[in-house]
C-alpha cells in the first residue's frame, strides 16, 4: 500500500477530499517529482509552479471546483492544478502541439474558470465571474483569485482591487507571494509586503491588543483613560493599516505556503468573512528542487534540463542578447540612453544593461502601460528612452504609444521582442499583433530586423536617425541562416536576387531567410523571383512601391495578422500607383494560433520555406 | 487704478509674483468671470476650470514654470494655467480650429511640460520628466503632476505611484479632490479619500501625538510605560497610515483648494521633504459659478450656454442616448444584461439604465482594463455585458479585447462611442483608431449603424444573434438626414441606388448619409453610380465581395485611419476575387487629426458631400 502512489488515486479534485493532512504531505511530494521529471523532458515553468504545490492542494481540498471558481493569474503557476483535474496523464503533453496547454484554458476543462497568460487579470476576471453568480441568485460559490506579488504591481490588479474593495462578492483574493517576479520585484507595494511580511509578530499583537480593548473594558484608572479616548482613533488605524484593508478588503495573513494544515485551515475560515477578503501566503518559489530554488530566475521558464546537475540547454544565441549587447554598446558612450523594462530583464537581454548601468535601468514592475509614458517623460527631457517588452505584452501599452509618445512625436525605442510565432506558450503569447496595430499609428515607424548585424544597426538608427516613435521588432530565439551572398546594406530595402525577376516575394523579419531559400528552390523550378526585403515596414518608401511595379507578381509574406498589416498597406500602395500584376498575400489568418514548435507554426500559415515554395508553384504553374 | 483689471497685467507667471494674497485673490475672481463669459460662447470644460483657478494661481506663484514642469493630468482643467502663461488673449479662439487647446500641448507653450487628454497619465509622465533631469544633474527644478480624484482609479496611475514612491525625485503630486470624477467617484480609492477628507482634526492629532512622542520623553510613570513599549509600533502605524504613505509618499493635507494663502504655505513646505509628496488638496466643481456648483456633471464639458440662466443648447437626440434607451428596453425584458462604464454614465447614455437597473450597471471608475476584463468574467457566467466606451478610450483595453475577451470567444458587446471625428476635443480624443485596431483581432465582430433605427437593430444583433466579441461604433452626436427612400434591412450590407450601376461607394457608419447625397449629385452629372453600405464591417462577407466584382470603379469611403483600416482589407478581398476594376480609397491620413468641428474635419479629408463628389467627379472625367 506504501509503495503505491497516491498521486494514482486522484481523477478529480474530490479524491483530495478523503486525505488527511500527512497524506496530502505526502501528496504534495508525489506532485513535485513528477513535475521535476516531466518539466525536464518537456520545459515548462518550473520554480512558480514548485512553489504553489501545496496552495494548490489545499485550495482544492477546501474549495470545490468548478463550482467554485479558481482563477490563476497570468497562469503559468496552474500545473498542480491540472494534475489534480483529471489531467495527470495527459502532463507529459506540456506546450506541445495538440497537447495540454502551459496556460489554463477554459475549452480543456471545467476547472479552468478563465484563460490566462498576461499578468495581472486575474481579479477583474474573478469579480465578474462572483458578480454573475451573485445576479443570478448564487450565493453559495465561491471565486477565487489566486495572484503572484509581481502581478499585483499591474495597473489591472489595482483597478479590480478597487473595484472589488466595495463590493459584498464571495471573493477570495489569494496573493501568492514569493518575493520575485520575472524580474526582481520593484516599487512602492514590492515594499509594503516585505514589511507586512516582517510583521506575523505585529499581526499576532494587534489581534491580542484588538481582543484586550474590546473585550475588556476597565483595566485600571490611569490607562482606562487613555483606552477611552483613544480606543475609536486606534481601533480605526488596526482596522485600516494595510495596503488592501485600507482598499476594503479583509486581510488575513501571511501564511506559510508550504504549511498544508495552516492553509486548510485559514482558507476555511476565509470562508465565513462577509466581504472580500485577500489572503496573504508567503511561498518559495523552486520549493524542493535544490537548483531552481537557488535560482529561481533561470528555473522561471526553461527548456530541457538535467534533474541530477540542473544544467540546461540555454543558449544565449538569440536576438534578445545581440539587442542588449548592442544597447550596452551605444549606452557607454552616450548616458542619455536608458533602458525601461516591465519586470523582465533577463527576458529581454538586459541583464548586462542593468548591471553595467544600474541608474539608467529603469524596471518599473509588471506595468507597460507605465513603462511606455514614463518613457515619453524621459524622452521629453532629452534622455534617449529604449523600452524593450515582448510583442503580446506592448499590446498593454497600445493607448500609452499613441496618447503619450506619438502624439508629441517623442523619440521612444520599443524593442518589440518575441514578434511573430512564439511556439510552446501559444495563443496568449504570439507575437502576431504589433505589427498591424502600430501601422496605424502616425509618427510611428517600425523597423524589423532579419540578424543580430541587422539589429544593432537598425537600433543605432532607431535611436539617433530616425524622429518619433520607432518600434524595432524581432523575434523570439535565434537568426535564421541567411545566404551567404546577401549583405544587409543598411537601406530601408534591399533586393536579393535578380533585381529584374519575372516576379518578386516582398517580406520582412526573420522568415526573409525563408524567402530566400524558396527563391532559390523556384529559380531551380525555372521560376524567375527574387526577394524584396524591407527593412523599414512603416511607412514604406515611395521607391520601393515604384520599384514594385516591374514585377508580374508579388508574393508578400507576412509573420503577422494579415488583416489591418503591412502586406494589405502594401497592396493599396500599388494599388494606387496602378499596379497591375498579381498580388498574392501569405500571412497569419484571422484566426487565434494555438501552441505548436514556431517551425510548425510557420508551416502551418505556409511562411516556412516549402509552404512559400509550394505557393510560388501554385501560382506560377503555366511558368513551367 | 482699482478699475484696472490686475488680469490684464499678467503676461507671464513671473507677473504673479509681485502680487500678494489680497490681489491674487482678487486676480482668482476676474479669471472666473473671464472663463464664464468666454466659455459660454465657446464650450468648454467649464466645472473642472472653476474648481483649481486658486490652485493653479497658487502653484504659479509657488512654483517657477517652465523650469519646474506642471502635468495636468487629463488636462482638461488647464484653462486658468493657459490664462496665466501668456494665452489670455487667446482665450476667445478656445477648442476652435486654429485656436487654443482645451488640453495642454507642448507645442502651444513651453509652459506646457506634456500632452494630456487621457485620464492618470500624469504620475508617469511626471517621473519620466524628473527621473530625466536628476540623470542630468539638475537638482534644483521641481515637478508637479495635477491629478484628480476620478484620474486616480486609473491603475496607470498606480503603476506610477508604486513606481515613484521609491524614488528620490522632486516630484509632488498634487491630489486635486472634488469629490467627483466626471461620473460619481465609486471604488475604495474613493472611500478611502471621503474617510480621510473627513479627518482634518485626526490630522492634527497626528501630528500633535507624533510631537509629544518624539519631543517629550517622559510624562509620568504609568503612561511612560505604555509609551516606550508601543512608541516604535504606534509610530510605525502613524507613519503608514494612508494609502499613499502606504506606498512611499509624504502626505500633506487636506488642504481647503480656495485657500490661496494656505495654498502658498504648504505648497511651499511641499519643497522641502526629501522624496515624493503627495498634496491632498480639497476642491469645489464648478466653485463660483451657481449653476455649475449645483450641477457639476451638467458643466463638466459644455457647448454654449447662457450666464444668467444656466440653460444651455443641451440635445438629447444623439446616438448615445438612443443607445441607452434601447439598452433599456432589451434589459426591462431579460436580466441578464448588464451595462458597464469607465466613469462614463452620462457621457455614454446610460443614466437612464443606471436608474432602472441599479444593480446590473457597473461604474468601474476610469478603469477600461478593467471594466473589460471584468466583462469578459460576466459573460464567462452567462451574463450578456455591454460596455459602453469611447473610441478613443477604448484603446486602454485593446490587450483586454484581445486576451480576455477575443481569444474565449465571450460574448461582450463594446458599444464604441465616439467612433470617427469627434470635432473640438482635437487630437487626443480622435475616435480614428478603432475599426483598424479591432478589425485585425480573430472572433470580433464589427457593426456599424449609421441611424439610431440602426443602433437599435444591431444592439439587438450583438447582444442576441453574434458569438464572440461585438463592438458597435457609432459617431458622436446626432444621425445625419439619410434618404427618404433608404430603408435598413438589417443584412450585413445593402445597396442604395442602381444596384448595377458602372461605379459604386462603398462605405460604413455616419458617412453614408454623405455618399448618398455624393452619388446622387454625381448622377446630376452623368456618373451612374450606387452606394454599397457596410453594416457589418468585419468580417466582410463573401458575397458582398462577389456582388462587388462588377464595379468598374470601387471608391472606398472611410471615417477611420486609412494604413490598417477596413478599406485596405476590403481591397485585399476583392484582390484575391481577381478584381480589374480601379479601387481609390479615401480615409484619414496617417497623422493626428486637429481639433475643428465634425463637418470641418470630414471635409479636411473630402468625406463631405462634396470631397466626396469631387473625388468621383475627378476619377470619372472622362465618363462625362
Amino acid at each position: 500500500m506504501d509503495s503505491e502512489k497516491l498521486l494514482d488515486t486522484i481523477n478529480s479534485p474530490d479524491d483530495l477530499k478523503k486525505l488527511d493532512y500527512k497524506q496530502l504531505d505526502r501528496l504534495c511530494g508525489e506532485i513535485r517529482e513528477m513535475m521535476i521529471n516531466s518539466i525536464s523532458k518537456t520545459g515548462g515553468h518550473l520554480a512558480s509552479n514548485l512553489g504553489v504545490v501545496e496552495l494548490t492542494v489545499a485550495i482544492h481540498k477546501v474549495f470545490h471546483s468548478p463550482d467554485d471558481q479558481i482563477v490563476w493569474d497570468v497562469g503559468h503557476q496552474c500545473y498542480t492544478h491540472k494534475i489534480l483535474t483529471g489531467r495527470a496523464d495527459k502532463f507529459n503533453t506540456l506546450r506541445q502541439e495538440g497537447g495540454l496547454s502551459g496556460f489554463p484554458k477554459p475549452c480543456e476543462s471545467e476547472h479552468d474558470a478563465f484563460i490566462a497568460g498576461h499578468s495581472s487579470t486575474s481579479i477583474s476576471a474573478a469579480l465578474g465571474l462572483a458578480k454573475a453568480k451573485s445576479l443570478q441568485g448564487n450565493n453559495d460559490d465561491y471565486t477565487i483569485a489566486v495572484i503572484g506579488d509581481g502581478s499585483l504591481t499591474g495597473g489591472l490588479a489595482y483597478e479590480a482591487l478597487n473595484n472589488a474593495g466595495r463590493s459584498h462578492e464571495k471573493l477570495i483574493v489569494i496573493l501568492n507571494d514569493n518575493k520575485m517576479s520575472i524580474s526582481k520585484n520593484v516599487g512602492a507595494v514590492a515594499r509594503h509586503l516585505a514589511v507586512t511580511r516582517s510583521k506575523p509578530l505585529y499581526f499576532r499583537i494587534k489581534l491580542g491588543v484588538e481582543r484586550f480593548l474590546l473585550k475588556i473594558p476597565k483595566i485600571g484608572r490611569t490607562i482606562a483613560g487613555w483606552i477611552i479616548r483613544f480606543k475609536a482613533w486606534i481601533k480605526s488605524i488596526l482596522y485600516n493599516n494595510t495596503l488592501f484593508e485600507n482598499m476594503g478588503f479583509a486581510y488575513l495573513g501571511p501564511v506559510d505556503g508550504h504549511d498544508i494544515k495552516t492553509l486548510c485551515e485559514v482558507l476555511q475560515s476565509s470562508k465565513n468573512i462577509r466581504r472580500p477578503v485577500v489572503l496573504h501566503v508567503c511561498t518559495t518559489k523552486g520549493k524542493g528542487y535544490s537548483f531552481a530554488e537557488n535560482d529561481p530566475k533561470h528555473f522561471h521558464g526553461i527548456g530541457c534540463f538535467d534533474i541530477q546537475t540542473g544544467d540546461d540547454e540555454h543558449s544565449s544565441n538569440n536576438f534578445s542578447e545581440y539587442f542588449g549587447q548592442a544597447l550596452c554598446e551605444f549606452a557607454e558612450k552616450d548616458d542619455r540612453i536608458c533602458a525601461i523594462t516591465a519586470a523582465m530583464v533577463p527576458g529581454t537581454g538586459l541583464s548586462k544593461f542593468a548591471k553595467l548601468y544600474r541608474e539608467r535601468l529603469f524596471d518599473v514592475g509588471i506595468a507597460e502601460a507605465h513603462a511606455a509614458t514614463f518613457s515619453a517623460g524621459l524622452a521629453k527631457n532629452g534622455m534617449l528612452p529604449v523600452f524593450a517588452v515582448y510583442s503580446t505584452f506592448a499590446q498593454r501599452c497600445y493607448d500609452q504609444i499613441i496618447h503619450d509618445a506619438a502624439l508629441q512625436k517623442l523619440n521612444v525605442v520599443f524593442a518589440i521582442d518575441r514578434a511573430g510565432i512564439v511556439g510552446e506558450d501559444g495563443e496568449t503569447h504570439q507575437g502576431l499583433f504589433d505589427a498591424a496595430f502600430l501601422n496605424s499609428i502616425p509618427n510611428v515607424t517600425i523597423l524589423a530586423p532579419s540578424s543580430y548585424i541587422e539589429i544593432r544597426d537598425m537600433l543605432y538608427k532607431a535611436i539617433y536617425q530616425i524622429d518619433g516613435v520607432v518600434a524595432l521588432r524581432y523575434p523570439r530565439g535565434s537568426e535564421y541562416k541567411l545566404p551567404d551572398d546577401y549583405i544587409y546594406e543598411g537601406e530601408k530595402w534591399y533586393v536579393y536576387g535578380n533585381k529584374h525577376a519575372k516576379y518578386a516575394i516582398v517580406t520582412y523579419g526573420r522568415i526573409f531567410a525563408n524567402a530566400c531559400n524558396a527563391a532559390k528552390m523556384a529559380a531551380e523550378h525555372g521560376i524567375d523571383i527574387c526577394v524584396l526585403k524591407l527593412n523599414t515596414i512603416k511607412p514604406i518608401s515611395k521607391d520601393t512601391i515604384e520599384y514594385s511595379l516591374q514585377f508580374d507578381k508579388i508574393f508578400f509574406m507576412e509573420e503577422g495578422m494579415g488583416q489591418g498589416g503591412i502586406g494589405e498597406h502594401f497592396l493599396n500602395m500599388l494599388n494606387m500607383e496602378k499596379y497591375h500584376g498579381d498580388f498574392i498575400l501569405t500571412a497569419i489568418k484571422d484566426e487565434f494560433v494555438p501552441q505548436s514548435t514556431v517551425q510548425k507554426g510557420l508551416e502551418k500559415y505556409s511562411l516556412d520555406v516549402n509552404g512559400m515554395f509550394n505557393t510560388i508553384l501554385e501560382e506560377c504553374r503555366n511558368d513551367r
